[in-house]
């Protein structure tokens, strides 16, 4: 069946057009081009400052994290999912260089009857672990306290959101003015960095169902059905050939497949602190390639191609995942990161340094294309297969 | 069955003792009595000020809103579910004073299959139209924006939640300090206020659970198994007598009591922005009557006792739901607000005034209790239906 059918029988959208819609007479912001709505200072009324406010979920990578632990008793796969919800957000707002003054808040659901309170408690000792972490790198971030509420006549599993505020100076605001001729830097999104406790498949929080429904085994059908929707027709329910627990070889590593898929969603903000401390001049723009994968830049360009020609080798997770869906690799690029989720924009001159700055953290990073002019907003990916324009 | 038994069966607890185990070692902010955890100034670092963030979320009153737009075709439930979301916060906030410089974000997960884009909608201007409406009013909250996210993986029908960020003078900042001697007037939940479209039932967004299945027929059962959790025993699902669409007469007027139960939490901002006006030195409590219904004020108190010997006439929708569910008074009054959802808690002679203003709004108020020296914190009621210590 076509990518686009199964996805609507799935009840995923990878451009959510509809939300769109609802939401297009809302105001821009004081920046329409930033990759964060930026506000007026709300809360103190100073016009040299701005505020940010920004929501995100871990999506339905905490339904593949319930099917892990509920297999392994592994309770580890949680704190990947604090990291996955804070980076979501965090990550967007490191995009503007909203790094510092920032208060973040959880809102989780949950079915008591199935999820225990220790899980809970994973969760919210991961996200002080996670901040006392980027504490060091010189990002500060507060937790203020969050919402749990027992809703397992809403919620199958659990859902788990942060929501983070933040208040900055309006000249450090980055806005996206991607330029003819600016390359493209693209930092990988697998490996494993530096802070990092194991090897990262480079899996954000994108393109779960996907990953979850085309290359997990029906094994799963029976075994959970409280890890997905029983409405959607069982053709497109775990429908790959793979267990949880399967184990594949990465660069000398055993790592079982469930676990590898819910690689916590990598943070930057190490990295991006540096950039922003020796580069911000620099740089002309700064792209979380989430929604919309290697297209997201689409959105924050005008008269402009960015051309990407030299993307990193197709990482091990993401060649699983379209082996098993047959996703063509058109869509792979638009719904998956394909190896690299932060890209920076800037002269060539300036480069090496951002490569510099990322191999610090053991983060690979390369010149992954570059930007010219057009007569509209275009992406073409040149890739070992094909050439896609989007 | 047990009150008890019948919670744990279906997941929920009015209590959240799993919760609060699991957060117990936060900070709990720099003044520990106060309604909501203040943090200092985190964004703006002056020590005058402090910040605030807090998160709530509509619980499964949603689910009972896609019941009756599903039986009905009456969108405007969802307009309902944005005031719910919103006020659960919002009303908490301006326990402690803050009824200004406050921005919103949503997060709003759905099952697409389930719950069209104009849903979606429906929310999103309704929240508008509700902040708009506060404006007039002298209160001032911007919506930033926020996520929709597609997640049938994850959620039933769908889930709404917001997130409130503020910041305050800490001088301005009502932390409770009860006396013995205090009274405690209380602002009804149910009628029809000034600013309200129609009757309202009294509901808040606590209860729900009980409200929608031991007031419903289970003929819902069968026609909406995406209302519930098919992992909880039939025995305690939609297990009561009612139609969404039977008729109740209130005082004169016709209300489905699907309706009925889906009343609008209703915001007290306008009159405790009038009550701050005139008469902050004076409160030396605010309590919003959510989680723990009557008992709440329980976690706010120190070797007193709170005596409500005067509590308003119950409401219909509350006798309804005791009717239907047999549960405990003593329990009734723990779970629901039971015909205020707001109290103040002030020396005796400036109780008039409170009830003065509160019918400003049209909004009946009146002397429910007083405040007395105890050995611990205790709370007493004293109703038509027992007296009940907790």
């Amino acid at each position: 069946m076509s990518d686009q059918y199964k996805y609507d029988l799935r009840g995923v959208s990878a451009t959510k057009d509809e939300v769109h819609q609802a939401i297009k007479h809302l105001d821009k912001g004081l920046f329409p081009n930033a990759f964060c709505k930026i506000l007026p200072d709300i809360v103190a009324g100073d016009e040299a400052f701005c505020n940010i406010m920004h929501a995100d979920t871990a999506g339905t990578k905490t339904s593949l994290a319930y099917l892990y632990w509920r297999e392994t008793g592994d309770l580890s796969v949680w704190e990947g999912i604090a990291q996955d919800a804070i980076v979501m957000n965090l990550d967007d707002m490191a995009c503007v260089g909203c790094l510092n003054n920032i208060i973040l808040s959880s809102t989780i659901g949950r079915n008591k009857n199935l999820i225990p309170g220790e899980i809970i408690g994973t969760i919210i000792n991961a996200t002080i672990t996670f901040l006392e972490q980027m504490r060091k790198f010189g990002v500060h971030i507060t937790l203020a306290g969050g919402e749990t509420a027992d809703v397992g006549d809403i919620v199958r599993t659990i859902d788990v959101g942060y929501t983070a505020f933040a208040r900055m100076k309006r000249n450090d605001v980055l806005e996206n003015h991607i330029q003819p001729g600016d390359v493209i830097v693209g930092l990988a999104s697998f490996g494993q960095a530096a802070y990092e406790k194991d090897y990262n498949g480079g899996m954000g929080s994108n393109g779960l169902t996907s990953a979850r429904h085309d290359v997990l085994s029906n094994l799963y059908t029976e075994k959970y059905p409280d890890s997905f929707d029983p409405n959607v027709p069982k053709s497109v329910i775990y429908t790959g050939s793979k267990n949880l627990t399967d184990i594949i070889n990465i660069e000398g590593r055993k790592i079982p497949i469930g676990k590898l898929i819910l690689s916590p969603t990598r943070t930057y903000l190490p990295v991006v602190k540096r950039l922003f401390d020796e580069l911000r001049g620099d740089i002309n723009g700064m792209i979380h390639c989430t929604g919309g994968g290697q297209t997201k830049v689409q959105k924050f360009i005008q008269n402009l191609r960015v051309v990407k020609n030299n993307l990193f080798p197709i990482p091990p997770l993401f060649q699983l995942i379209q082996q098993e869906s047959k996703t063509a690799w058109r869509e792979m690029y638009q719904v998956f990161n394909m190896g690299h989720r932060l890209e920076v924009y800037l002269p060539e001159i300036k480069a090496e340094r951002v490569i510099e700055i990322a191999k610090e953290f053991n983060i690979p990073a390369q010149i992954v294309g570059y930007v010219e002019s057009a007569e509209d907003a275009k992406v073409k990916i040149e890739s070992p297969h094909g050439v896609f324009e989007y």
